[in-house]
């Protein structure tokens, strides 16, 4: 099984800590959709990181449904059972993957525009809706901690560290850790953990 | 429950579907995330559609989160149990939501930035990615038929008539149903359903 995509995604960085997780093996092939569109697109001509290529050759995208296929095969899930936990669970999760995509818009209008096709009134837009994830994310774990460690750690855990870890390297300048103190205090425990370690961002 | 969301957006739409379909009931609130930007942000700050407010009034965001949630609640899926039968939807869902995201991302250049700001380079990426995404669609319906009938209609299915339809309203010079008869097909089907029928996209 190959897990196709850049680390500093972090929608394969996610998937790639949930398989280690999960104790799924893959190999990890480190292709850009920017920089080797080409060879990406051989593998999947949608170009979409994160992309799996499955042992019998079929290709998923889409980070939560490689996450759910990779579920299937171990026989375990990320998700708390709990119904209570569980939509705690799912409520983070939201709030960490809508942080990410608004991240990733930011990056792109700077990054993937000409100057002059950027339009502020949209990365205002994106930047108010980043900086509400981040603050709501801070009083999920401000009201109640998160498993750190590699044993209990949840889906809920998993994307809000590599979400606030993308932000951070993607758009400093709109979130700060003073004003998400719990947040950057579980990013850096979680960053510490070897699955996180082991998927390096940069 | 409310789901809040319009059902223009192919996410809101899907999601929309499969609560009905599962049988978990809920009442649908119209408002937009950009002409009622205010209104759905003291919903959910994030401002991100669909929206789900849970009775106990905890908010959900992202649309496969929140037929997780739904499926919990009613106790059964609309993804296959069986192995390989899980592995084609998931396959077919990750097609269905790239060929979603990469029309929205058509729209938005076109819609939400002046002539002068859009990007030329950046259309044409999108739109081939569109255009792998929903050849790979045609070619997987061909290959095997997608049940079309509330019963037995799993969430490929849902996805893949909400995708078909969202892209033809809103990218129709891009993808041409001649091009994809199987689709075309599949979607005038599940659009005659009352599930689809209860939630129109216009």
């Amino acid at each position: 099984m190959q897990l196709v995509g850049m680390l500093d995604s972090p929608f394969v960085r996610r998937t790639a800590i949930s398989l280690r997780l999960l104790g799924v093996p893959f190999e990890h092939r480190s292709l850009s959709v920017f920089s080797t569109f080409e060879q990406f697109r051989a593998i999947n001509p949608v170009v979409k990181a994160p992309t799996l290529v499955c042992d019998d050759g079929h290709v998923l995208m889409d980070s939560t449904l490689i996450i759910d296929y990779a579920e299937a095969l171990s026989g375990r899930s990320l998700m708390p059972a709990d119904r209570t936990e569980r939509l705690r669970a799912l409520r983070l999760t939201g709030l960490a993957l809508a942080a990410c995509e608004k991240t990733v818009q930011i990056a792109y209008e700077h990054n993937l525009r000409p100057a002059d096709k950027r339009h502020p009134p949209w990365l205002d837009r994106v930047r108010g809706q980043l900086a509400s994830a981040c603050s709501a994310l801070e009083q999920e774990v401000v009201a109640a901690p998160l498993a750190a460690d590699e044993k209990t750690m949840t889906q809920a855990g998993v994307s809000t560290a590599v979400a606030w870890a993308f932000t951070q390297l993607m758009a400093p300048d709109a979130i700060s850790p003073a004003d998400h103190p719990a947040l950057a205090a579980y990013s850096a425990k979680a960053e510490r953990l070897p699955v996180f370690v082991g998927a390096p961002m940069v």
